[in-house]
């Protein structure tokens, strides 16, 4: 999968990555770091929560999916990414979720400014063992064409 | 600014951060955990790619601006996020860049299904010591209304 140029994306191809699980202390990690609310970082306040129990930041969730995403060697040649248009946090991601991430190509555009590189819009999506769609996303993502 | 609930919210209100320096450190860190793309976590690679140097991941910017924000305790009667409807990277943020962070209210509804919540609609953005925005995200949180 590794090594792939804007050329080798066409509309309908998805990317599916390997599996990882979630642990209660990457949860509190990352929240304490960068979204300290309390239903991401403190067990007994996260009880009285909505969510009934610690649950991930939805930033973190998007990290791990990307992070998920990047694995499986697609964006090897991504040169940036002007934004997402949409994202949805669909379920909450909480301790001992085991997820993958999925990328599926919705359009693709060459540029019209440099001849080097495209345009590929991805929906992302994050998955849990329970088979729940937990996060998705629909984004850009700029790629270097091959090499002439 | 603490203890803010849904009524408190008015259209047009901003609510603006104090400042944070980011570090290459902290851009290497989260990166290699995270987006472990060459522009975000080698910095002889990162001279060669089209940005000329290290930059922060997008992902990592986004955490840094919520970070930022969640500082001014306008959210401490958040009760989650549903999602992003817009999110634009409109420059590197790179090391030693000096962020703030703002949320002005676009939008309030009270929930037709709980009493006691409503969404507000924000724009969120982070901006550098040169007065750049770097990062512009719309996105919606559910705040809990005033305890009767």
């Amino acid at each position: 999968m590794a090594g792939l140029y804007f050329e080798d994306f066409k509309v309908g191809d998805t990317y599916k990555s390997t599996r990882m699980t979630v642990t209660e202390s990457q949860i509190i990690d990352f929240a304490t770091q960068y979204d300290p609310q309390p239903f991401h970082t403190n067990i007994e306040a996260a009880k009285e929560s909505i969510f009934g129990g610690l649950v991930a930041s939805g930033i973190h969730t998007v990290a791990l999916a990307f992070r998920l995403f990047f694995m499986t060697g697609a964006l090897e040649n991504n040169l940036g990414s002007p934004g997402f248009d949409e994202l949805r946090w669909l379920k909450p991601v909480r301790p001992g979720d085991t997820l993958f991430a999925v990328g599926e190509v919705m359009e693709t555009t060459p540029s019209k400014k440099h001849d080097d590189r495209g345009t590929v819009r991805f929906r992302y999506s994050s998955h849990n063992q329970k088979g729940e769609m937990v996060l998705s996303v629909i984004g850009k993502q700029i790629l270097k064409k091959k090499p002439i």
